[in-house]
């Protein structure tokens, strides 16, 4: 097995030299950001449910209309809690067990906004191709046991919950969705997954389509949230339609694995904050799922039975450029932020991508381009 | 003065762990590339003319039907010679000269397509607002001083060259365009800068306005490439439109200073490769650059005559996430990069962006989104 080191934060504050470590920090990250205390209830219960607990907060300029509009947001990611090899029943219910204490840490930490990771109700057996028992895991989105839970802890702890579930619709049909609870424990709503993968080991589009639902925006109590669910992140137009849907933190729920993502992992939603001009969280499970019966991965290798090590890495990027250390590759976490909304508008009105964008050609050209029949334009050596 | 390292891979080179290391990079970097080694008639002009070489190759699989498509590419940092207090010609001149010695080395190194930095006839004044003498460098994209040495030196070389000027057209409209100059000598054709900033110092709508040449894809013996200037790398549709074209290199020739922009500049370019499966190639300037008269930047200080480090760190990213280390934060330097591009069909069969992007519906949306009266998709919690 490779050597699975814990994180890249480790390895550079192993450097020695402290001004040499700060500046690889500066190049990396961006500007330093503050880190937030939790009270001693809050730090003993992550240690308790074994949660790595890290908190940072993204600072804004003071405006004089303006009054700052502080929020507090939560991306849990988690590994799964039982072997597949258990009942459906056993599995889900120690996930819903685990996801409530995740609730129960994230509302001590006085999280406004909490958001899981991708399908957090059950391992990610998509590459398996099986049907049975896979999609026993499937919910209705309004009414399902999870929304039925998740609204409890939303009305608990006043908390938005954004909870990323494999949705089944009235037809039988099949949805990658997250469903976005509100504070006052009501759906405001959900979303479909855009952009669906068939990329070696995630044969998702064997389970469903491309999602039907836009790019809607969620206007809650504590800002303007969407959500970019997973390989919808590698897709710079799905992210900028929540932008000018005008979403103000946009969370990315993922399950990806290292050989395939890990050094794409750190600049696509970071991308997506700094072009977009909004914050946005990329979330990803932790841990190595094992399945019953073995699977190919398209690439000429042996069958097996895993696909490898979901890296963790969860981090929240910023308009300016900056961004948090992300959390353990390899554990359970929370990563609470911090932010003032108002740094959104202040990056847009310093570096004015919005007012420089010409969307209105863009549009045109691409539809154009997507028409059958297009010609690129080339300009030919003769 | 602030300190200066000389780059972030020399910090991370002082990792002790040679586990933890290799683990940073393969994070950072993606995959491990293999070095160029060249003859020591480059390694010592390199050396006679002070500019660090790094040379680097990106593989592909072997394929049955296709030959691999080998090019390399050679990207050009550089500081400006004389004093900005210095005449016009005596600038031009030192630089021309200058920049004749990076194409000689390009020429030992074996190099195809060389792309050298924004602007790079000229410092990058645009910060003073004033006219004279800058507007001086301007020249004409055709048949200007620096076309006219170029072509000699890509007819010499056997080498396509972008020369990104400051042009002056016959209406006395000026622009910031990228020069395509074929190996056979030729004028191939020219790119105007698509989006201009107006950020900070860099006063550049002041100067010159949006470019009305499109997204032109160059078919090279070399390749298909296309160049995004500078302040075009934060706009994700820029990049795109180049794709759709179907370029293979974009080059992304920039001038842009470490307090503004360092943190972004690896993300952006690196997006846009893995976005849109083609190679991207950033190119910065480097050194600090001091303006005869003082000069204000809009952020409340006082005034001043210079606006900060430009940071070099040019590199070239790769369609499967890698990317080359960065050339020198502070000196001159040519980063040379061995690409076959065969690479980039591959990845689009890997990872089918292009198949799953919904490019019609994004036409649509944005056209929506772009227009006068749009009612965006929100959800309101009532």
């Amino acid at each position: 097995m490779a050597l699975e080191v814990e994180s890249l934060e480790k390895v550079l504050d192993s450097v020695s030299c402290e001004d040499h470590r700060s500046e690889a920090y500066r190049i990396l990250f961006g500007k330093q950001l503050d880190k937030i205390d939790f009270n001693l209830s809050a730090q003993d219960f992550a240690k308790l449910v074994d949660v790595e607990l890290q908190g940072h907060a993204f600072n804004a300029a003071t405006e004089e209309l303006r009054p700052p509009r502080i929020v507090r947001i939560g991306a849990f990611q988690n590994r799964i809690v039982k072997e597949t090899t258990e009942p459906v029943a056993v599995q889900k219910d120690a996930l819903f067990e685990r996801i409530g204490k995740a609730c129960d840490l994230a509302g001590k930490c006085g999280v406004n906004i909490l958001c899981l990771q991708e399908a957090w109700t059950m391992p990610f057996a998509f590459c398996t191709r099986e049907r049975l028992p896979w999609t026993e895991f499937a919910e209705d989105a309004e009414d399902g046991a999870s929304t039925r839970m998740l609204k409890d802890y939303a009305l608990k702890y006043n908390m938005v919950i954004v909870s990323p579930i494999l949705e089944r619709d009235e037809k039988d049909v099949i949805w990658n969705t997250a469903v976005v609870i509100s504070n006052k424990g009501k759906v405001l709503g959900k979303h479909r997954k855009n952009h669906i993968p068939r990329v070696g080991d995630f044969n998702e589009s064997t389970y469903y389509m491309e999602g039907n639902t836009g790019h809607p925006v969620f206007e809650t109590e504590f800002g303007k949230i969407a959500v970019n669910i997973c390989y919808g992140r590698h897709h710079p137009l799905n992210w900028m339609m929540f932008g000018l849907n005008g979403a103000e933190i946009v969370f990315n729920p993922s399950a990806t694995v290292g050989a395939l993502s890990e050094p794409l992992w750190p600049i696509e939603a970071r991308n997506a904050a700094i072009a977009n001009s909004y914050f946005a969280v990329g979330i990803n499970r932790v841990g190595t799922e094992t399945f019953p019966n073995e699977f190919t991965s398209g690439d000429g290798k042996k069958a097996h039975k895993s696909f490898g090590h979901f890296y963790g890495s969860s981090y929240v990027a910023a308009p300016d450029g900056s961004r948090t250390p992300g959390l353990s590759r390899m554990k359970d976490g929370l990563l609470v932020c911090e932010m003032d909304l108002n740094l959104n508008r202040q990056t847009k009105d310093k570096w004015c991508f919005q007012m420089t964008g010409r969307y209105e050609m863009y549009g045109k050209k691409l539809s154009a381009a997507a028409a059958f029949g297009y010609k690129p334009e080339i300009v030919k050596d003769e």
